[in-house]
């Protein structure tokens, strides 16, 4: 069986977000002056193939995120599953 | 009210995405045999204040993320809106 894996990785809200406020001040220049909190992180998607357990899948994410997906010294990660058909 | 908004862009399909590549290659180099389709894009959050029409807080959104979010050229976005409490 095959899931497909949705992977958003963003820096822990201690962290300072350059990016971030990159962002936030690019919309107030155009005139967005209703905009906060303004966090940027990475999005991933994948496949994940041959296994049938839901469980064993959220084992492999989890290890694939806290090796290599994620720096988990300064990044939070979450994740959904997804069956997919045929 | 305000707006919790979470906006993920990512590479249209047709668009070679090296990124994506990457992080295949290093998952399959850390012995991930099963994984296929990696993509990887951005994720943002942020809050929209002082709107209290849903629809009206989709159109900015939407325009935020034309004029300035995501490289409607070469990326597709796609974006929920969560009514915050307080």
């Amino acid at each position: 069986m095959n899931w497909k894996v949705r992977i958003k990785t963003m820096l822990k809200k201690s962290i300072l977000d350059p990016q971030g406020q990159a962002v936030a001040g690019g919309l107030e220049a155009l005139g967005y002056k209703n905009i906060a909190d303004v966090h940027v992180g990475k999005s991933m998607e994948l496949v994940v193939k041959n296994i049938d357990d839901e469980k064993e899948v959220c084992q492999q994410v989890e290890e694939m995120c806290r090796r290599l997906l994620a720096n988990i010294v300064i990044e939070d990660y979450t994740y959904q599953i997804e069956k997919m058909e045929g």
